[in-house]
């Protein structure tokens, strides 16, 4: 998918939101462990309840990973229920990969071609030739780390570096040079607010993916106020504060509610 | 596994090579695709031919997410059958994994207790909660990106800090204070032999697994003469210039030729 469509289904819904799936066998509803894939019937209430207020869902890979066979499988259904029954919607492969060429190929067939995923979260580190492989795939979009909203963001991201910036913005202005950059998006944590002003002198056409927002604390009207740009420019995620506002017979009916609310406030921003 | 159990083996066998199982269905050799697991048969035929002459091995899971459920399916089955066969063999998950504290301790327990890895590769770039999660598990080792060695380790590894250091020093540095350090390794790539000294001088007592040599191109001797410390310190590995040496019905012998080969290398400095 381009971005053209996430554009218009953004103006359509009157919402940036994204839902995050990530998904604990041990948060779920408990009745939902007797069907056969707990993990997808969860999955698939949430959708369906949300999709009014979405336009974008992101399963994160770790908690289909942690568990094994099943969990992939899970995931494969999952997204293949979002592409079959809501095309339009973005879909994200929350993966944060970081690898060589060769390597991050393979990785990039998995999540864009095989899976059909719209989007791969990937991590900058290892720098251009980690990410172009990503960039190569057309009409997919790369979304790189850029300032996360954790503790540990101010590590290395917050280094100083030797020409005065950090290295954060060394990584937003460096990854506009690559082959495609045009596909790249960024994620950038949504506590940190006093930094969107200068994360959009350096990106000011580019979508944000800004996680943060609920469980994690970070405000959303600060984020509108300060990360949108003339394209929207915003895909603003909630995991746990969505999927899990209930966890009785009417998780769905909590999520959607919940994405509501976040939704009205997105509205007055669009 | 402790890393005293690797140390006995390194002297043991004289090597301190490590195997990266990075199966690609289009190298290996054709009579293999007849087998209902063709990625494990591979791998078993590898293992079994170069257990003598390697320390340990590692699967890339680029290449088995690339494969989806039976991807999956064939890693699960190599870790079961290095654990089963080969328990004294250190086994690495190259998964370069890095994510914020509830989503990274998924990650550890997928790696480490469900398919009972010993140790895991991570990217730096989030920072202390990002790897600490890892660190929590007991006898498991973590395996952080330091100096890769590709081309786009200059991207952002090697840019200058404000206080005179590279970025990959301050990871080094950094990571010393975090919780259970003892347990981190670090990734430190073969091309590079003049930054050794200066890593050294900042771990010196840490493991490094270094890639690149072979299809790479880095030279083997100055790794060992420059990586080395008093506890040995080095796990060098080599992926497809062991297990694609030939893709005809004698392609273990051939990989068991290039380990020995490259063991015998690395028994001068043993």
């Amino acid at each position: 998918m381009n971005t053209n469509i996430l554009k218009q289904q953004i103006e359509l819904k009157k919402s940036m939101l994204c839902v995050g799936l990530d998904v604990d066998l041990e948060k779920i509803p408990k009745h939902l462990l007797d069907f056969e894939d707990p993990i997808f019937e969860f999955n698939k209430a949430i959708i369906d309840a949300t999709i009014k207020f979405s336009v974008a869902y992101k399963p994160n890979l770790a908690f289909y990973e942690a568990y094994g066979l099943k969990g992939w499988l899970a995931l494969e259904k999952t997204i293949e229920y979002l592409n079959k029954n809501y095309p339009e919607v973005f879909t994200i492969a929350d993966a944060k990969r970081g690898d060589i060429g060769n390597t991050a190929s393979r990785y990039a067939k998995a999540f864009f071609d095989d899976l059909g995923f719209d989007a791969v979260t990937v991590a900058p580190y290892m720098g251009k030739d980690s990410v172009e492989p990503f960039l190569a795939f057309k009409n997919k979009q790369t979304i790189m780390l850029g300032l996360t909203s954790n503790p540990g963001a101010k590590d290395f991201q917050l280094e100083k570096l030797s020409d005065g910036n950090y290295l954060f913005e060394k990584v937003l202005e460096r990854s506009k040079s690559w082959q495609n950059s045009h596909q790249l998006m960024y994620v950038v944590g949504a506590t940190k607010p006093e930094y969107f002003k200068m994360i959009r002198q350096l990106v000011p056409e580019a979508f944000l993916l800004v996680p943060g927002i609920g469980a994690q604390g970070g405000s959303l009207e600060e984020v509108c106020e300060y990360g949108m740009n003339t394209n929207f420019g915003l895909l603003i995620n909630s995991s746990r504060g969505i999927i899990y506002k209930s966890n009785s017979l009417d998780f769905a009916e909590a999520a959607a509610d919940e994405a509501q609310r976040l939704q009205l406030v997105m509205k007055k921003y669009l």
